[in-house]
């Protein structure tokens, strides 16, 4: 019997509804999607778009806005009714068709080729609880030969850092130690990386990139497992090398970025930090080494595991030109800033 | 075998240190402790103590600092590995002893009578998920006659008020009118008391007092149902009834007190916020009266229902004085103005 009072119940729970919330209200995110989505307003005109994982709808309306003439906005959870009534309560309907599907378990004779797809898939460092697996699936299966992908890139960054006011806690505590805490949390923290926002100054190195991926041609296998490679970073100042921070940033077609980095605004992916099992003091040019392996786990596809290797900087290839005081990379500075027209990586490779 | 690198796990998880991280971090919590057990310190010394679930063993700490020659501190978790720890870190082993057990099953054999119960038991609105009932269990089992309950009173207030920015948010994101969330979101913080931070403006009237709790004699049957009683309060300003904010204070011997209201420096306990389905509109001096009623779970103990009921003011009993509109009241008022000495109350009764 409909008693007239609607007891629809859009939300599983209160908490449910707080995570859709504490991402609209990530102002870097949902800006950086309505900006981009407007300067391409253009590409958008008459088009046909596909929104994967859209969540409360919010892109597929920006799109619409944008000018797209039709908008599939495909979403597996049981947030499809909230899109249908966003849709609704902004007079798209016309425009904006919800679909309460997986992307996967749509057929092409459904919807056909659209002209761009848009999707914000993002997880923790990039790739963990994310759903770039299925943005591919719907690009491979529904998007146009030289259709747009909304964002077409995406990058991983990592730099060696301090953690500071994490351990010092415990020293004194209202005039009582515990310091053995602040060892059990560093080991408890090596366990998984953190979710949290560090400031920009607590990077000990420049950003290393680490993962370079272009939207329009990655392949599922290439997620198996990102990064791996051997990297060697020198330090800007001196410090206490604590911890590895990842973040990443991802770039839309007209050149927009949204980022991660300690050095913007924080979002609501934070920073991920690797926390290392002891404090390792360095100098301003020392160099540091490691490999950061982001690997999908075999039984949970959404979960990537990441492994952290230190290495030696002895052991591993430094960029060229690098500024760590080490007597190879010395000479090669020196030799370039006395040659400035050579090319000294191109010769050697 | 003892490889000699020792991986006692203190904490089960990195959640489980940081909620004592939180408690600790609570500076009015801690510190009212710590300042009211310093202030007794004569109260304290060579007396013998029971600190009722120690968690990680500061109150302990506090107690023997302060001149205890005996604490025992009782803690039924995990986490009475962490307070030996403690213990030992501060050199107070001589003084303190960790017992690991739930209080209900420690035998007056084990310890004799006691001089003093320290406590922090309290959870969000008070009852709610606190642990009352062990420290009552412990005064009747082993506190001397005449022994000091540190806190010794217990209080809950309750004030119909405001709640700003809860539902704005949704009627403009970026654009995008999401005005049936703010519904939804109404509809499920309905469903249970809500804990969040509230500003003292954001109190519709004065703070009135539900629950008065004189812990010394307090019984456990009392604690099955508390509150209930109707009650009234007139508004101080013109507003929006949307919810009722519930805080609490405890008070110690030396008569210093710790209060989540939020007209104080706010505590990891925040304020426990029952929100009303509808808006109310109210005229400053307008009586809003109400019931409210905290019952103890019949399956879970440490759970707490709290139960609203909105009243008429007509068919409750107003303070005297009270300083809302009503004719009864504005004559009473009046009447009293006129005649300071009387004492009308009095005369009822």
């Amino acid at each position: 019997m409909d008693t007239g009072d609607s007891t629809d119940e859009y939300f599983k729970s209160y908490e449910d509804l707080e995570v859709h919330r504490l991402m609209l209200e990530d102002k870097p995110r949902t800006l950086a999607y309505k900006n981009a989505i407007f300067a391409c307003s253009d590409k958008f005109q008459n088009k046909i778009v596909m929104d994967v994982g859209a969540g409360t709808g919010i892109l597929s309306v920006f799109c619409a806005k944008a000018g797209a003439a039709k908008v599939y906005a495909i979403e597996a959870s049981h947030m499809a009714q909230v899109a249908k009534e966003v849709v609704r309560e902004n007079g798209f309907e016309s425009i904006i068709e919800v679909i309460h599907s997986k992307v996967e378990d749509l057929k092409s004779d459904d919807i056909g080729k659209v002209d761009i797809i848009v999707s914000e898939w993002m997880g923790f460092h990039l790739m963990h609880e994310g759903m770039l697996d299925s943005v591919l699936v719907a690009r491979d299966q529904f998007l146009k030969e030289n259709g747009l992908m909304f964002p077409n890139e995406a990058k991983l960054y990592a730099s060696p850092c301090e953690l500071p006011t994490v351990y010092d806690f415990w020293n004194d505590v209202y005039g009582v130690s515990m310091e053995f805490v602040s060892r059990e949390q560093r080991r408890l923290k090596s366990k998984k990386p953190n979710i949290s926002s560090l400031e920009a100054n607590n990077l000990l190195t420049d950003g290393k990139l680490l993962v370079w991926l272009d939207l329009s041609t990655a392949t599922m296998p290439e997620l198996l497992c990102l990064g791996g490679e051997s990297t060697v970073v020198p330090c800007n100042r001196n410090g206490i090398y604590q911890g590895i921070c990842v973040w990443f940033s991802v770039t839309f077609p007209d050149g927009s970025e949204l980022s991660t980095s300690p050095e913007y605004e924080s979002t609501h992916w934070k920073q991920s930090i690797v926390v290392l099992p002891h404090d390792i003091p360095v100098t301003k040019d020392e160099p540091v080494a490691f490999k950061l392996e982001l690997r999908k786990d075999s039984l949970k596809p959404r979960i990537y595991n990441v492994e952290y290797t230190q290495l030696d900087p002895e052991n591993v290839e430094h960029d060229i030109p690098c500024h760590c005081y080490m007597t190879k990379c010395l000479v090669i500075k020196a030799y370039l800033s006395e040659h400035p027209e050579e090319d000294i990586q191109g010769r050697e490779t």
